[in-house]
């Protein structure tokens, strides 16, 4: 960039759906990534899901030649499944994790195993950088009763935060990912007005792909039909978002999706389109940075919005905390009568033998358990309330920030 | 600092060991220290384990005519015990939690259900953004055998990798609290050397406290003598640290610390001592950044000896990672083998009843309780190994961008 005021960037986002034993077709469908990667030749690839360390050591051997740098994120149980390969250097990483996640308890979602993550990377030199978080929210499994939903908000709020305090000095920032929020939603309309991020899909001057920009549609074999009853089109949640900082405008050239097949074959890539951004960077006048101000009272709108929704998660957190604290004090109130009881056998207090051995014993390790495992719902409810406060705190912080400017 | 192009910062940090029930004359002390810092008047007050919301409640009443501006960051099951009171703005913060804390387990250290993590506080309206991260890493409990030295360095280089990331616009970095470190140790000398922060008892023009700027000394009557044993004069961990990133310098005019007493009484505030600096900050040619650069080749060093700790602890890591493992597996196959037997006596396979009923269930739930333990267990350290992995690896790309370096 320091010679040439002007540079093309092609970008690439996927949520991959490589999850071993469990996504279907996995092997090949890698396979057919890594051959499109390499045939298209795009500048940056942001790649998510990508659960097993021999799937991204699969694609980084095959990807060498043409995306000389990359980087996968480890965190959670089984990784982040985030990878990013890059044409430019990647001369550093930071990975931050969010502070709410789900809960364990919920297995069939698995969200909290998966330790969601922001990775960002620098990239091209010291004097364009570029920090690319690519990552996804958690996931959302009922829309009509979104009991995620606080969570996700906290989420949105926190990679907010991340992208403002972590961008200050740089030129370009872009985001790419699974967001798993529709484009009305208030997660994405915070998102966006907090940062000031643009969206490539609404920005681009060409766009080639399925209808309204759709990242889940039906036509996509392996998609769940069911869950996309409620919309024949497809919904949008992955996208590409974009904004100049500093002395750089950008500009969305065209936006292409894939359109239930893979380019060139007859299976997807995965089960969700892959969105593809052409974007066009030039160093010139003022950034686009002071289109915030003038949002900035619709801006007041949303942070409300959501920080009433992260209040509602809050009160539920408080009930959770309260119900399972009660929980464990009866357990180890049963388990203090049956410590009496047997010390009482024991002294002799008691004439005969009032409880048949077994089930006097089975009795003490459910109530063992029980202690245990409302203990441990307590801890992490306690945490869930901290969080929630704190996001809440920090809302209302920016809500008196937006309120008192001139 | 829009009009006056010098300023006199003056920085109060302490570790206040303010636990609720365990910690000795609590409220008195935080009494005493609500009190000082109204007599003294600091700009910025950066406090550690406050833990009771309370504490940090009638602080902030107690000091609101001279700091009208206080955060309090909420993580972990107890909180993050941080809290800034400042005279300036506090516009915005934000929080990051270490990966890595200790084990849940150890519940005699208790690290692990702190939430152990770093807040930002950028202060002093929009122009001389003050990123003041305070904050406090994993506790030595041994220095022989210091278990924790890997989830230390993980933390030391977290913490160094958020500064430079969330740093980069700024003008001043301030850097207080307790860092669990001696001076001369590798994750401080990591810490400066990757963020360039500057250690105000070394550059101080005027010191006035304990010998060697010590915060733990014997004569502290709250220190635990014995652990102070080795080190007749006490040891110095907690630090205030800055640099002056654009176009700005810092100076350190003077440090003082208490004394074993607070300053009028005749108990200590804590049993850490209290850190107070007086910066001179001065708007200027170059910043002190470049200092960095001469310092690279010994940098290098600092960040290899890093990542063999962190290798070592990597190696640890992996094998408990195996046994906790392995002890599941055979749980399950006890459990497994009850099963079997179970069933073959229900199917009147075995003539008799083989085994004493009672005996034969206490057994099955041990086999329960184990296969659980270990199995979290497991996970546990399979997000312990990810995450020193993903350290080391970050290490690894530091250190090849600092040997590539003309």
């Amino acid at each position: 960039m320091e010679g040439d005021p002007t540079l093309q960037l092609r970008v690439f986002d996927l949520n991959c759906w490589a999850i071993r034993y469990l996504s279907k077709r996995r092997q090949e469908r890698v396979q057919l990534i890594g051959d499109m990667l390499r045939r298209e030749g795009f500048d940056l690839v942001l790649l998510q899901e990508v659960w097993s360390e021999q799937d991204y050591s699969d694609l980084k051997a095959k990807l060498r030649g043409c995306y000389p740098f990359s980087h996968c994120f480890r965190s959670g149980v089984i990784g982040s499944g985030l990878c990013v390969f890059s044409k430019f250097p990647i001369l550093d990483t930071l990975l931050y994790q969010y502070s709410l996640n789900g809960y364990p308890y919920m297995l069939q979602h698995g969200d909290w195993f998966c330790g969601k993550s922001v990775g960002l990377v620098p990239a091209w030199g010291s004097r364009l950088l570029c920090p690319t978080p690519s990552r996804q929210l958690h996931a959302e499994y009922c829309r009509e009763k979104d009991a995620y939903l606080p969570h996700r908000l906290v989420q949105a709020w926190e990679l907010a935060q991340f992208i403002r305090h972590t961008s200050k000095a740089a030129d370009v920032v872009l985001l790419g990912g699974d967001l798993n929020m529709h484009p009305e939603d208030v997660g994405i309309r915070l998102l966006r007005g907090w940062t000031g991020l643009r969206d490539a899909f609404t920005e681009a001057t060409r766009f080639e792909g399925c209808k309204d920009g759709c990242t889940l549609v039906p036509s996509n074999c392996f998609t769940v039909k069911t869950e996309l009853l409620p919309f024949p089109l497809g919904i949008r949640i992955d996208y590409i978002l974009y904004k100049a900082v500093s002395r750089f405008t950008v500009k969305c050239e065209e936006l292409k999706t894939t359109m239930g097949t893979a380019p060139g074959a007859d299976i997807p890539l995965s089960d969700h389109e892959a969105v593809m951004a052409t974007l066009h960077i030039q160093r010139q006048g003022r950034a686009a940075g002071a289109a915030l101000d003038t949002a900035e009272l619709a801006l007041a709108d949303v942070v409300t919005e959501a920080r009433t929704e992260v209040d509602v998660g809050l009160q539920a957190a408080q009930r959770q905390r309260y119900s399972t604290g009660r929980m464990a004090v009866l357990a180890l109130l049963l388990l203090l009568l049956q410590a009496v009881a047997a010390l009482g056998t024991l002294a002799g207090l008691a004439a005969e033998q009032p409880f048949p051995k077994l089930s006097f014993s089975l009795l003490a390790f459910l109530a063992v358990g029980v202690l245990l495992l409302a203990t441990g719902l307590h801890l992490f409810h306690t945490i869930e309330v901290k969080m929630l406060q704190g996001t809440e705190e920090q809302m209302r912080m920016a809500l008196r920030v937006l309120r008192e400017r001139p």
